[in-house]
């Protein structure tokens, strides 16, 4: 039976070709490790590092190249970003559609009196910005937003969110674990202050590795959530506020940074736009078919625009779990069923507790992956 | 020029044989996802991820293999540790031989009212154990100490610590940064509470990948430094007690523990009491090259006893930094000079400000590397 992927949304597959090889190389025959011994490897391990650097900060007009901290994904990112930034008494305002790795964290801080508030996005998973607007107080100090939605993939618009908060000289921070890789993100446009992706989605890079790009002002007013040897300043007690080893203590995942490379390299080469066009075809390709089905809800758009590659459906009279396993089991076709843990966006969806099956297609579907996910959900749906 | 890799250290090099393949090989023909989908691949995925749990705990002897928590490195699980395990009025020992990725994090924590005591080390980084009893108070709530010394390879007896740390109830933490894969560790024996690690230092696995190995008490009793998205128990807002989930958030680094998997199944097929006796054997060839040597000075203990294969040398008419530069320009020897991120530690063996230049040994140097090595020093030191 053909295997037919469809859980690009946890994590893309195939990754950008030859990904595990060109990984593979580094690690059995250039292994070595950065800013700490000064020999002729590292130094051209370094200059390796840097080009993945400058990749990023092309990609998302980031201004400097410093200003790119590695991470281990997008989690330990935002982690970073709202522990490191707020503070007892600091007000934050996110969006009704935020993933639990805004959620968890907000939650420990709430413990720790920092105040939230969700700006509720209405039943489509679509933020009228004037919401923002209406929430900001004299002690908000930030506002994030995940830009696209992982349970339905509709976009939050972050230039006109960017735009509220430079007026208001608010922090700006753009959860773009879904869109990294297949949205155009503009960090200047949108004003952003931090910009927070994982390596191993629409990036098509490995598991391990993520990015938070940051604006110097966020970079100057955030602490280090985890310190240690940065292999600079090392008599200082005090992590160094050089950039980017402010944030990065330790060994970097090298392997993963010469990957992410790897994978960015394939973006650039393919073009950015040519990828945001396959996976809006394929997408909408499916979109039309679902809306013909009955006995399916589609939670979120129903149409093309205004979304990333993020399809969740709703199964009427049967159990979306069951259905999620009929999919794989009679059909090969991979989907992720539940809450995918974004319990507020499924609320805001009204689709809280029961969730969805969610499909989440990748530049390397295709529309045949489409016809034959069609006449999967057909057949299941017929069989009822 | 034959190259010589002595900073194994910093990072081992190369790394256990075919890793980078079988890294290559996952992403390229099985990057999926665990915890998420529920579909057969993530199923199998999931299973190879267990093995490498069981096959850490058989290493280490820690009891459960849902206690092996994987982190992106040693810095981070320190890190998590020491700010999920300590609040305001707590009390933690460490020895005066920490790297800065403790001395760091208890900086920082210190700001916030935690207080800290270092225990004194002799001028060869060796510990009187009495000196960890001198130091308990009613507020003691952990003892930390590193394993083996990154400077000057001399071993901290975690066993005795372990046991005053048993006798007293205090929680016992393991720096094994260094000796994680060249020493015999037993969680159980020395009543270690935390073992740390990096996957990728004397373990032979990528960087990346490191690990947290907890008591059941110490599970219970730290909160998650970060918190996010785990794929169970979606609905909750807190992270679920459930191990190793509560600090686990987020996508792991799958490649990173397919290595760290590959790299033990290495070490056990060898036996870890060969690399032992391999490693020491070399290390103490070099000491005995180097004790003849005049014009330069050996920090730490002059023999090969009590000690891993870490070599740290002070020259005393020549600028550390240029021997290094030496070492690799004109005879190819890799090593690294400063601190080595450990200021303490160079504080306690009388080699601060200045550092040394460290020669660090793993699995695959040879006779003919130290033979050589050795050469080049006596090159360097009678062309003074």
């Amino acid at each position: 039976m053909k295997q037919i992927y469809c859980d690009n949304g946890s994590t893309s597959f195939p990754k950008a070709p030859g990904l595990g090889e060109a990984i593979g190389k580094h690690i059995d025959f250039n292994g070595y490790n950065i800013s700490r011994g000064g020999y002729r490897k590292a130094y051209s391990l370094e200059g390796e590092i840097i080009e993945a650097r400058e990749a990023l900060c092309r990609l998302f007009h980031c201004t400097d190249p410093k200003n790119v901290i590695f991470t281990p994904g997008a989690t330990i990112g935002l982690n970073m970003v709202l522990k490191g930034l707020l503070k007892k008494g600091d007000h934050v305002i996110t969006t009704s559609m935020e993933h639990n790795a805004v959620v968890r964290p907000l939650t420990q801080l709430e413990k720790e009196g920092v105040l939230w508030s969700e700006a509720q996005c209405d039943a489509q998973g679509r933020l009228n910005v004037e919401e923002i607007r209406k929430l900001i107080r004299p002690e908000t100090k930030l506002v994030l937003a995940i830009h696209g939605s992982n349970v339905c993939g509709t976009l939050i618009p972050i230039k006109e969110i960017g735009s509220i908060c430079k007026e208001t000289e608010i922090f700006f921070c753009v959860d773009a674990s879904q869109t990294a890789g297949s949205a155009f993100i503009d960090m200047e446009e949108c004003c952003a202050d931090a910009l927070i992706a994982p390596g191993h989605k629409a990036l098509l890079g490995p598991q391990g590795i993520g990015i938070v790009l940051l604006s110097k002002r966020m970079a100057g007013a955030m602490k280090p959530l985890f310190s240690g040897g940065t292999g600079s300043a090392s008599d200082k007690e005090e992590m160094p506020e050089l950039l980017p080893d402010k944030f990065q203590p330790g060994t970097l995942n090298i392997p993963g940074i010469i990957g992410l490379k790897h994978a960015v390299d394939f973006i650039e080469k393919e073009g950015l736009a040519a990828i945001i066009e396959k996976k809006q075809r394929i997408t909408d390709a499916f979109l039309e078919e679902v809306s013909n089905m009955k006995g399916v809800r589609l939670a979120g758009l129903p149409s093309g625009g205004g979304r990333c590659a993020v399809v969740s459906l709703d199964f009427v009279n049967l159990d979306n779990a069951e259905a999620a396993f009929t999919l794989e089991n009679e059909f090969g076709i991979m989907t992720r069923c539940g809450l995918h843990c974004a319990p507020h966006a499924h609320k805001t969806l009204g689709t809280f507790p029961q969730g969805t099956v969610r499909f989440s297609f990748g530049y390397f579907n295709t529309m045949l992956d489409i016809r034959l996910a069609a006449g999967a959900l057909n057949r299941i749906l017929s069989s009822r």
